[in-house]
């Protein structure tokens, strides 16, 4: 997909990786993935797109190239000695659960996020699922960013109370799984829980659902955008990532905050998302024009096409 | 609720029962419930409604007399001798799941259902979830009815395959959940289960799932009508059947079948079910003004509300 670059750009922090995965239709191996990866591909459809990340000596430069032929600025992307980040998983017949079969950390293990002194006024900023501690670093080396999103997982949540809470108390909004969002709040209904993690600091949560969409909580109430129904599902690996990626990617280039913008991003980032689980790794998502994007957000707009009353 | 009952007639044929419910917030026995009686308390809101069941010499009289409170005609409950169909079950912590835990089927063992002569000219007809074969003989005394709804469940889909075609080949809507939706098409994805069993009949399928919401699949598309984000959850038995009886009210008030009105019904049926989740048995539904399905219908609108793009 072609894009004209205008927004503002976006700084995507996160993982690059190799996934291993064990999928209905069959193993595929070797898959490059990482939440990183995800997010800038998906961002990238829209605003300049600036990454950082690690990966090993065994990580293919044809994917970094892949990304700069999108625009994406990967300067940013360190390449140390030794293995990229590994995670092998089995999902279900259905795809509606996975399990982790083994996590290599390797070089992801001393990762400490060194932002090029170009990528350190970035007005918009992705957090991704990493060690809250090193969500602050981004946060120190970031020049006063005009809206910071962050996803987090159970791991963190678990053993990352303290740190976890000061990223909290300093993101604009925080864009997780539900099981996340019930784990962080100690509270099984979503609305509830909700609140609590909003009175933590974000003032947006944005809860992901999977194929049951996702929902925006913010000062002006509550939204639903739905997850497009596919008929071909292949892969889920990645599809928060995207989700996050496109959402963010959809504010930087409005360069506009306010909840009518929020939700117009909210619904984009369904669609773009949707793309994603129908392919293994970022195949599609990689393939997808301008045009199969529109044609899906208006697909997903006729699924909540209001009848007049 | 006080309704003018302005719109066309709907029957509705299913259960009455006694509940013993194992709920998060603690025991509760002898619930009156039933397909029947939630889906009537559901419909009155909105069309002058017609009960067939059978009830045991052990149901109170002053739950008829409730029924017949709000406008619904039950001439066509029969009052057999022995006791009244009982369920009995477990909700998990979060309500997310349940367990049977007992069924007595007592006088709905032999219940067959006959129409009162003043039913049979009813417009709108609602096929609660009993035997197929009792569906059909329901439409075989049913005179040219407008427009028939049906649901159904597990046990009829394993084990009552060929009259559940009969009745499906003669029914304009289906109202299920996922998971039997699922059973039904023997497809997991819902998308293509939903285009297998609208192959078997029905023109309009709607597929109820819970705390995600409802979709609907028809000639016209596809369209979701999100659920109410609750923060109080006590009891969501018969959230489903009063879902069926809303909807089917809505289409007989309006005396229109076409896709915008099924979609109206649905956002309507949205609305009401999510009442009957607030309190034990049919307690909320039974309460609630028609400010109140207002105040949660503009409430689930503002949810889906689409962003100017």
């Amino acid at each position: 997909m072609t894009s004209d670059l205008s927004g503002d750009p976006i700084l995507i922090v996160g993982s690059m990786a190799f996934d291993d995965l064990e999928l209905p239709t069959g193993a595929a191996r070797d898959v490059v993935g990482g939440s990183a990866t995800y997010a800038a591909f998906a961002a990238s459809l829209l605003a300049p797109t600036r990454v950082v990340a690690v990966v090993g000596d065994d990580f293919p430069n044809q994917v970094l190239e892949r990304l700069g032929a999108r625009g994406i600025d990967t300067s940013g992307v360190e390449r140390a000695q030794g293995k990229t980040f590994r995670w092998a998983g089995r999902y279900s017949q259905n795809l509606a659960s996975r399990t982790t079969l083994d996590t290599q950390l390797n070089v992801f293990a001393d990762f400490r996020p060194k932002l090029p002194e170009s990528y350190r006024t970035s007005p918009v900023v992705l957090l991704g699922n990493i060690h809250p501690a090193l969500q602050l670093e981004v946060l120190a080396q970031a020049k006063a960013p005009r809206f910071v999103a962050a996803d987090t997982m159970n791991f963190w949540i678990e053993g990352e109370r303290s740190a976890l809470g000061q990223v909290l108390s300093r993101i604009d909004a925080l864009v997780i799984n539900d099981e996340e969002l019930r784990q962080l709040a100690g509270e099984h209904n979503i609305a509830r829980a909700a609140r609590a993690v909003r009175a933590l600091g974000p003032k947006r949560l944005i809860v992901k659902r999977g194929e049951y969409g996702a929902m925006l909580f913010d000062d002006h109430g509550t939204f639903f955008a739905p997850a497009f129904p596919l008929e071909t599902e292949i892969d889920p690996t990645g599809a928060g990532d995207t989700f996050a990626g496109a959402l963010l990617g959809h504010l930087a280039r409005a360069r506009e905050f306010g909840h009518e913008a929020v939700r117009r991003a909210l619904m984009f980032a369904a669609a773009v998302a949707s793309f994603c689980v129908e392919d293994i790794g970022t195949r599609r998502l990689e393939q997808i024009t301008s045009d199969d994007v529109t044609r899906r957000l208006d697909a997903l707009h006729r699924l909540i096409d209001p009848p007049s009353r």
